[in-house]
């Protein structure tokens, strides 16, 4: 066996004809990573998830016995890639919908679509002072009169420009100062970067390139990495780009990504594939609009504390277990170079600071773009990821909650689920006559249900009588029921013979129910605990990653968000990236969000006595009390 | 020749029995330092100084005529070992007044005996609160409830027992943060080091490691590097040591080093050595004290703005040339290890801030030392070394400058001439009968003249009226006075079998008459600017590296200190040292020396209408103008 290990296989991935080489034995699921490929994996690995099936096309391979195949996937050489060894030269066929495309990632169309939160700095609501500047400084030289030296005569002339009552610069730079002084005339672009209570000066350089200055607000997702390319000089974004996380092999969510990191000392690499996956970003930006990466000189990141400690490694092991702590939840600037990231060699790198282990800067990033921290009325934030935090408040006070919702509205543990990509159904409805419409992203054919589609899905098949407040099936013969390997199931999309048909199981329904149920749970113990009354709600924002036409009134009709009037509700899409944009464009709302991070209270669901009952009373359809959903009672439904 | 250049020669010096391997072809002064052994050179090896004297015993070399040697020297095999190359085996003897002894550098005696100012610390005028401390700090675990992240936790529990509105953290510190707090239940050292307005978090410890903790302060003098070992913990000076600075083969003062560096690009070569010489001290330090290198966590250097800017390699060739600027003056604290110099890693090395490119921190910390600018009456303060630097003032203005005094009290320039080492004439007394009483320091047999030896001398000869007012000898047949090679000398030692005589040559005297000449004009023009009467100082402190016997009266009788009462004059020997130690101990103390570098108004002395005039009025002992000096004029002399 240690001969043949030394074996190598070729192995090629279908249909992006993706190749690798690997030693004989090797699974097939890091196989597949090598190549380039992200495959879908919530477990981790461990081979109970079921969602890296793919099928061999020829080649010799040894899998693991499991009854997460059907018959017929096994007859049909179906595998799942994370409990397959490769054992000669292979090639596998990747279905479609279990491969992570990075094209349809919502990015910039969020941007664009919340232009007038993003673009905040720009309106005067925060006074425009970035992080990171470039100064064009021109200083008188020193004479035999005015004998300063050159380090102090260069803090003098900064000051003139802005508020730094102190100033901090590196040693390199200060060995080179008098030489880039002299060479200049006195005349330089001096870089300075905001420290916390100081300035430092990044870089002196001669002549006239006060006037570039880029810095990229990423947003670090545990699925999907965003980034943007801002001008600094402007405070424009001039670039989006997005990718998936890498580290999805690892597990789909982070508290299996830790558990995977701990049993394989596995840190380090963590780490280099969240910064690979920041590194290619910012390079494919910078290529694109032929930005010099030394003209990069900060990156900003707002992501769950999770993602935040992987990025930099910091011990995230105890956000896992009891008493669920951060390292560190205000992170410090630092060198964007200490932890690997590639932009000017001196520039920083900043990440928004997080409230606790389960609320992480992305809420924060939230709350600051969402402003609910500035009004006299009651806002709730609720942002739908994996988990879904939720947070509460207004000028005078704020709570947040996490609540372990699953991922099933980002289209995991959902048969046919899928993210807001290509051919996703983002939009349905259920006609009188029993038929199905839809429409998908990109209008192309479909091949799975995103987010949006299967809150949709949820609510039109309670609204049309098909399952009952349970979320069960009833057994009324609807002529879309079949059943399925595993019990009833609702066929949304027929098969034809290029697609597989797309339908909806029991299963599916119990996790949507789950993850719903989740998020009004925790919206329930923060408004009790706050004595907040639904009418007292001013605004409802619903953020994440939902497609792009995500209709609100559906989420109170199942009852996730609590039943204000629809023109109470708005859908923010990523306000983790906007957050982090406006906190690099401004000092100010840095500040703001420290704050934010510092007087916002953290309740533990985990360990909160109402919770587990909240949960269960939010387990119906829209809710086991029917006075809290006045407007779903008076829907005229079939239930 | 390119043939032979690859031979190599073994080249031995006596009497230390030092060896060496050279190529052939080496110069011997290159040869010498290689071999570890410091010769005096003052020109830097351009062959124009003469001090570089040695005998070649045995073997082959090739020296370049000069006529900086008679030819009773050169029949003897003297040479100038700037200017000899190697061509064989050689032995070498190196005449023991050449060689530069570290076992006598002024040191811990004067710490001592000026011990009432540099334990100011201790005495409560400054509160103790040391640059780095390291803290007990004991935080309660975190629980579901207080789950404050470990690094905020941290933060909170420092500022519990210091004042640290902004604190920092370096990456690394983070980095194992939480694996420290765990491992060692919330109970840790942590070191912390004020950097300007900020606190860096330094080091974090598991256990009971607080009451470790050490620091090294440094004078960086031109010639000779001091260092003293401090216990942070109750601010004690545990030892001292002290070494030549070996930048010394490069010229002896740092004017002709600049030169060299330029010429030679050889700043990185004088940066090393210098950061060598420290290092070598702080480990004899810690050797013999057996303390840990890890548990110095600070360094702390005072000395001239060059030596200043040789230490950390910031850019000195302008402070050679007009407008005569540094590049640095307040050097802000960097790691240690970022200048090579080895303590615990993260250790700070702090540099005390200077005035200008001639008034160095030394100064600063010589005002700071002597507490003039505490004051209400005014105070003049002098600092002899290789320049003489003055400052007048007191709690409401301070004033300064630099004169080119020259090395003659160094000894150098001065035939018999020497540093205050063992054998040195300290103090010599010329009596009626015309012979000479003289103690040596060590009470050595006398191997030369160092510089209280050589006011008593200039004095001496003076009151003995041996020279004239203008300082040449009179032709009046005195029994000591002999016509030597470049015309009449005075005999202070005869010479004996084993010992050449000790003489003073009107040379040595014109050269001490320019350097008191040159200090007295610079207390003149500070004086007269600020219209300064000399009934008007309440005191008057003398510094330098003269003997330990400094009669103070000596340096009024020959002009060079104002003609106030001897009790107003204290010699105070090595307050740049003093100075630095004080800071180091006391933040307050930090934002006293900086407060007097920003203020204390400089002097430049070349550019000042009425420096000259003021040189050649001082010309004369002890002045011009005897209305200036009434108690020398009293002065029952033969003159």
């Amino acid at each position: 066996m240690k001969e043949d290990k030394k074996k190598k296989c070729t192995v090629r991935f279908e249909p992006s004809g993706l190749k690798t080489e690997v030693p004989r034995g090797t699974v097939l699921l890091e196989a597949a990573h090598k190549a380039g490929i992200y495959l879908s994996s919530i477990c981790g690995g461990d081979g109970y998830c079921g969602k890296c099936k793919v099928i061999i096309d020829e080649g010799q391979f040894q899998s693991r016995p499991t009854t997460l195949l059907t018959p017929d996937e096994i007859r049909e050489n179906v595998v799942l890639a994370c409990q397959t060894r490769i054992l000669s030269d292979i090639t596998v066929t990747v279905p479609k919908s279990h491969t992570l495309q990075t094209s349809q990632i919502l990015m910039d169309t969020d941007a664009r679509r919340f232009s007038e939160l993003a673009g905040e700095v720009r309106e005067g609501v925060f006074e425009f002072d970035p992080l990171v500047q470039k100064l064009c400084v021109e200083m008188s030289p020193p004479t035999v009169q005015d004998h300063t030296a050159d380090h102090e005569r260069l803090y003098v002339a900064i000051r003139r420009q802005v508020d730094a009552p102190i100033m901090q610069t590196g040693f390199r730079i200060l060995q080179n100062l008098s030489k880039i002084l002299i060479k200049a005339d006195y005349k330089v672009a001096a870089t300075i970067g905001r420290r916390g209570g100081t300035t430092e000066v990044i870089e002196v350089e001669q002549g006239g390139r006060c006037n570039t200055n880029f810095a990229v607000a990423v947003d670090l997702g545990t699925t999907t990495v965003v980034a943007h390319l801002i001008d600094l000089t402007n405070a424009a974004t001039i670039d989006t780009e997005a990718t998936y996380n890498s580290q999805i092999n690892f597990g789909e969510d982070y508290i299996r990504r830790i558990i995977y990191a701990e049993e394989n000392d596995a840190f380090d690499e963590m780490q280099n594939r969240l910064v690979n996956d920041v590194n290619n970003l910012i390079m494919t930006l910078a290529a694109r609009q032929k930005v010099d990466l030394q003209d990069i000189t900060a990156v900003i990141c707002a992501g769950n504390t999770a993602m935040v400690h992987f990025l930099l490694n910091l011990d995230p092991t105890r956000i896992r277990k009891e008493p669920y702590i951060a390292s560190v939840g205000f992170v410090p600037p630092i060198r964007a170079a200490e932890a690997g990231i590639q932009i000017n060699k001196r520039g920083l790198l900043y990440c928004l600071p997080s409230v606790a282990a389960y609320v992480g800067s992305d809420i924060v990033a939230g709350v600051l773009t969402t402003r609910i921290y500035t009004k006299k009325g009651i806002s709730l934030f609720v942002d739908i990821g994996t988990n879904g935090e939720v947070a509460l408040g207004n000028r005078d006070w704020l709570v947040c909650a996490s609540s372990s919702a699953g991922p099933a509205f980002e289209g995991s543990g959902v048969r046919n689920g899928m993210r807001a990509g290509a051919g996703a159904v983002e939009k349905l409805t259920i006609l009188e006559d029993g038929s199905v419409e839809f429409s998908t992203i990109g209008a192309a054919h479909p091949v799975g249900i995103c987010g949006s589609g299967l809150l949709d899905t949820l609510a039109e098949l309670f609204v049309n009588g098909i399952i009952d407040r349970t979320g069960r099936f009833k057994t009324n013969g609807h002529k879309r029921l079949t059943e399925g390997d595993e019990g009833l199931q609702f066929q949304l999309v027929p098969a034809d013979n290029d697609h597989h048909e797309i339908v909806i199981t029991q299963a599916d329904i119990n996790n949507l129910m789950r993850s719903k149920a989740g998020v009004f749970a925790a919206i329930r113990v923060l408004m009790e605990s706050t004595q907040t009354r639904p009418e007292d709600l001013d605004a409802v924002y619903l953020a994440g990653g939902f497609g792009n036409f995500l209709n609100v009134r559906q989420a109170v009709t199942v009852g996730m968000l609590p039943d204000v009037p629809p023109e109470k509700i708005q859908f923010v899409g990523n306000t983790s990236i906007a957050g982090a944009k406006t906190v690099l464009l401004s000092r100010k709302a840095l500040k703001a969000a420290e704050k934010i991070a510092k007087n916002m209270t953290y309740f533990d669901l985990m360990s909160h006595p109402g919770y587990m009952d909240e949960f269960i009373r939010a387990g119906f359809l829209p809710h086991t009390d029917l006075l809290l959903f006045p407007s779903v009672r008076d829907i005229k439904c079939k239930v």
